[in-house]
């Protein structure tokens, strides 16, 4: 039988602290190495605006740039009685240093820490996203070149239809990367604005500098009005999350074509015994476990867009303890991405295709279509190279020439790779990640 | 009692024709202006490859010129038993130029006629978007600037928390709307790059060039690879559905702000008397529903990713019939937005705002913030500063002097209203409209 | 350009009127015989608390009547500038008796109204499901019957697995609508709790008699708290869309396996060829349309409850016009539900099987586990016939008994198709249809 | 820089297997006390057909019962380099009987053995969450009873419109778990259905006696047909998301409300000092932490539906692995639901309401309605009572009676909680718990 908890042994105050405090001191170990950095940025323009004196900001720096080595090191922890990050660096500097140790709060207020913390994580783990999607690219074009004359069955309403090649395939999802890129981008340019100066959302009466912070940790702009600064927690979070879904989105589709294409029915593919599982009773047996397990986590992360909306959607202007909620579902996500990228490239890269599939007589109409092109482009009009054709794959007399001749862009005999992949080079410079990575480093490299 | 379908008196094959042809006719409206531009550029090349005459090319161009006309004076109608744009474009060409008219249909099928009709609709419908979100955009600056020295109360955990103003309130929408013009800008250069050519989604054995009709229809780039553009129908979509969805989120977030403030128990805001509904008995009582409506309408909007997401996800490669079916959720969702966006800016435009809310003394106890921080940038250390106002509170000899100097950027007293129109005037230029627009102007100009 | 709405040449009023009544009189069709229906409970209490002569309430139920059959002839219209259904039967009354028709919206509000409409129009809709579902479902079991004895192969991660048979496949479908009943039910029997009474969600000064609508209108129970009744709104539509999701569910799934059947890879069916779509050039095409529609429409009706959501999610008690927007995506689902169901029903009832599939050897494989099971059931450890007869497929020793003999509960040998029958019949009659038609005819023949 | 991972120091297998493994060790402790009790019916099921000798089921179910007290003092764990569950259990009784604990596996496959785990699992914790639901329940009944004289301003589309009171508004939320308990009970009825035997989805050729495991278990009855027991996993769980999203979408409003009468423009309640967070500087502001985390968790909990629809759908029939995927946020999701429970159920508890906010003229014209309406019952015709009313707010004449005589069914004056506590009754009466609690105690008992 349920308890009521007022009526429980234990303290009802602790299991509203429990509840309160959720899967946060664990969903901020995403953020420290980044609550230091903005730390290092804040109390530098501290300073500068005579907020700080020069000696105090010098032994801050020193200590936050050890707080961020042990970050590094994987070695921060929030330890038990602490409530969250922002708290664990607080009660690290004010060991080593003091009262002192506070002074780094001074024109901030937790809401402004926080947003400054997830963005400059969230600029990061895009970065990283990218990284991983630039490897699974190459992997892609890599075995679309080499594969570009293996031909394949190619389906509409899952019936047989037309020639394809497995150049075409690996091609296509090598070029649905490229324009997942634009959606990644455009979240990158939202995300790398400064809220840093917008205190709970109303700013603040000190004679802060956005500008400087803005410059310290190479974001493009601030956010400029401090109620929109605070207006972007959620909104970024959905924002990003649409982009993650364009690519969880890509991953997917790739996912559920290979598991079909290693179906016996199929046989188009072999997949890497490590990534199979199989059945010593059914040597034939080769599930595709790990491209299933790809697809089902790009699905789920295909719902983190609705996910974030339903917590932010219909909450007016103004901070609420909901917004908190969103780490938890938004976190993790970046990791779980990073693993679908990373098991995809390792899969594209051992995967061996069956080049003869087209052997199989049951293709053979599919090359009727180029019978009466070929016929068409003699001279027979149309519809009447179609109905010749026509009739000769029904009285048995249809022979299929199975020597394809496309050449315009984007066709079996012109993937158009290097297009592709000079357009994912562009989309990829459009981030201008150097700046940021810059910015950081300099500010990393201020503490002595 | 429900009857079977096949023992009813009507003709099955009359209600399994219901059933697939749908909306489809009523949907294929929103794209006949697009069907014929396509059209003119799809034959001008084939004219260019030797698959059509010169003769033909003109007489055929300027036929579709007379179609586009009657599309853009609304009086395009598909007669009916006649089943979509397509045929019945076919239709009036063959009505006027006999078996010539069919030959527009020559190294295409429906599929790549209908991706690029898709594609050229979706580019304009997201040029008019951007418009109307300028308008919006321009309305809530001009109001930011004009009330930049109304205070009003800034809540946190809806909780009196801060002095806040109607400045920022306004501004920090605008902002808004200028961050949401990067996810339209990723929509709009994903959208803007050409399918023609890729045929049913393998390509085609006709000696095409692709880049033509690339360059005639002023698009950026092509979708390369053949299975690719076929790939791109869903998550075209999908990916505008995202773009949609941001901002019709800062469209129900100001709505949802507006319909609190407009609540007598705030009353910050006075609505236009056109765009509320009152009652004669209670004459206070005015009843936001326009802005009711904004909300209910762009938070429907918000779940269009996921309609989109839930028809396409987990189909393989290649053309399904389950993609007819986005088309009766996606075309009508700009139109809805517009309308959305035409309102608000409406209503922000005679908005009147409450000059004098903080007179009421409920307000007072958010001042105190700011006494805190006078009193430590004097001198006077943060947490001693923090007790002695929280003591004169408690005590009520505490005096709040709400004359608010603010100074940083983006700050009650520095709104960067200009730094604002930049930044969207920078998003705006870099979707490059007017490229798409000049393209085709020069293919109907080519039409004589 | 875009143009300002307070620039256009015509009036802003007429635009705002069009924004705000949207397609409300579209969408009040659905309602008419049911706000009809309302109507004459109402009027009936309101006679025995003595607010209308026992005169006035039989020319309104006459009038009412008249009313209700024009709605069942279809000829029911909304007039143009009338603005919604209550206003036009209200004038259709007042036409007809005068000041005397206003009388009918004593004691009630538009809430309670439309609440009411919603309820008993909904509680048709599900009563027709049902009765559509049932269609289905006794096509499936007669299918299942047919084909009990052909076997199939079965497969699990979309490898050849296990023997399996199409009276298994048939049958689960049916069990799975049966389940589905019982969701469908939770909905109905949330509908069907009577409204009327809560005028605008705070009850009225009136002496109602809520009692005495309730069972004129068949109600189970009346929604008691007047501020839950108005609560009901997009919450009722929230959990019925749960309802259709889960049989969108179903069928989806149902379509999905029919179209990976029907793909010559597989070959395992033959769907009616008036439901799909072929090509004069590929006669063995035989796309299946039908199919991929009913899982598109499915897909999208699965979506439902999300959109609903959206909308309503986080608003606080009390009417909104929000909940209006809900009637564009709701009304129409069931029509569209019902579509698919009946489809899905006559292709079932036309679909063949192919009977010989296992005759193909790539299905040999699948026979192992039966055969190590009977070499276990005869004494040999499990382990051990595992490896014996996994050697000697590896051998290619193995001989496939295709001889199966499963007779446990709901195995291919056993398939308790008469028990699932008697689920559905359970859950069938758990939903006392009847007594919601019974008061509904008695209602109308009360009226002279 | 991004590592590709087959250029790594560590093992390509190491990784795999992190990948695929995933959260399953963590996720399977919640299995862990099921898996026991399906294994013990299993096998003395078993022992009826021959497959274990007597001696050997009184063995193995005295170990299963040592294994199962294990699991109630929290101290199961799955041990390193143990893959599952499944494993780990099995392991337990091979050390302490040696090869006989691997017998439990005849006659099962994983597959029913995982989905009689997630069916034991889940019939529990609905049955949990409905103890907690009642918990609730009582206490909103409690305090609508303790407030019912004390009225409260009711609202339409946020604007100030008619007398509500307290009670109206707690017992309304108690009307609305009455109402979710019907979803709750499809969801449990649903669940409470044996898969056991129905082995990898198609069967087993053991002459397994399915209806001995179903009373064993103490299920209503067995999902007859194999493949749709199969077909179960994935469905189950997005359904009983339904059901534990009305629920969330319940406590969300409710919360939402009261943070919004939290907020001093509302001064309608008083929430307790434990549950809120405030600030010494700003001794008035009472941030509703405890309401806003219960609205986010409740939210993200209304998202699950769709998360567990992402993944499951588009997937033709048979096991895939992506259906462990939805463990991951499924089985979480209960005890997220069930401290949101709780923690609203205390503060319901403790909350206090401000009884004289009516005392605020602010409030005055909603007497309005009253006022019309007296008029109209002596007599005055309907729309002249209104206008007169209406003229005397206007001069300001207008005299606000306070006294609210409702007396009908649902109203201020009646609120019919005996008849919505009789309604919650009947509802949890129809889940019939103790029918398997008393089969699983009986299980338990016969463990020697």
């Amino acid at each position: 039988m349920a308890n009521k908890l007022w009526e429980k042994d234990f303290e009802v105050n602790k299991e509203i602290e429990r509840f309160t405090v959720g899967r946060d001191r664990e969903m901020d170990l995403y953020l420290a190495k980044y609550d230091v950095l903005g730390s290092m940025a804040h109390i530098t323009m501290l300073e500068s605006i005579g907020l700080l004196t020069n000696d105090e900001l010098e032994k801050l720096l020193a200590e936050l740039r050890k707080i961020y080595t042990v970050c590094e090191e994987g070695k921060f922890v929030i330890e038990p009685d602490v409530e969250d990050v922002h708290s664990q660096v607080e009660l690290m500097l004010t060991r080593a240093l003091g009262d002192m140790g506070k002074k780094i709060h001074s024109g901030r207020s937790r809401n402004d820490q926080v947003l400054v913390d997830l963005k400059l994580f969230t600029r990061h783990e895009i970065r990283d996203i990218a990284d991983h999607v630039k490897i699974l690219f190459d992997e892609l074009i890599q075995k679309s070149n080499q594969y570009k004359d293996a031909l394949m069955p190619g389906y509409t309403h899952m019936q047989i239809a037309m020639p394809s090649s497995f150049g075409l395939w690996f091609g296509a999802y090598a070029e649905s990367l490229a324009d997942d890129m634009l959606f990644l981008q455009a979240a990158y340019k939202m995300t790398n604005r400064n809220p840093l100066g917008s205190a709970a959302g109303y700013g603040s009466s000190f004679p802060l500098n956005r500008q400087m912070t803005t410059d310290l940790l190479g974001f493009d702009t601030m956010d400029y009005n401090v109620v929109y600064a605070q207006m972007g927690r959620g909104k970024m979070e959905r924002n990003v999350a649409f982009a993650l879904a364009t690519i969880a989105g890509t991953l997917a589709k790739m996912a559920y074509d290979a598991c079909l294409m290693n179906c016996q029915n199929f046989g188009f593919i072999r997949l890497p015994k490590e990534c199979t599982t199989g059945s010593s009773i059914m040597p034939h047996k080769k599930n595709p476990d790990v491209f299933e397990l790809i697809r089902a986590k790009c699905n789920k992360l295909q719902s983190l867009p609705q996910q974030v909306m339903l917590i932010m959607n219909n909450l007016p202007t103004g901070y609420f303890r909901d917004l908190q909620e969103i780490k938890e579902v938004f976190l993790p996500a970046f990791g779980e991405l990073r693993d679908c990228l990373q098991m995809a490239a390792y899969i594209i890269n051992k995967m061996e295709v069956n080049e003869d599939i087209l052997d199989n007589p049951m293709y053979d109409p599919m090359f009727s279509v180029e019978e009466v092109n070929k016929l068409a482009a003699a001279g027979m009009p149309f519809r009447d190279a179609y109905k010749k054709v026509g009739l000769e794959i029904e009285r048995g007399t249809f022979h299929a020439d199975k020597a394809i001749h496309h050449t315009h862009e984007g066709s079996i005999g012109n993937l158009c790779n290097d297009r592709i992949v000079a357009l994912m080079e562009q989309n990829l410079h459009g981030f201008n990640f150097e700046r940021a990575e810059e910015a950081e480093q300099n500010l990393l490299d201020s503490c002595r």
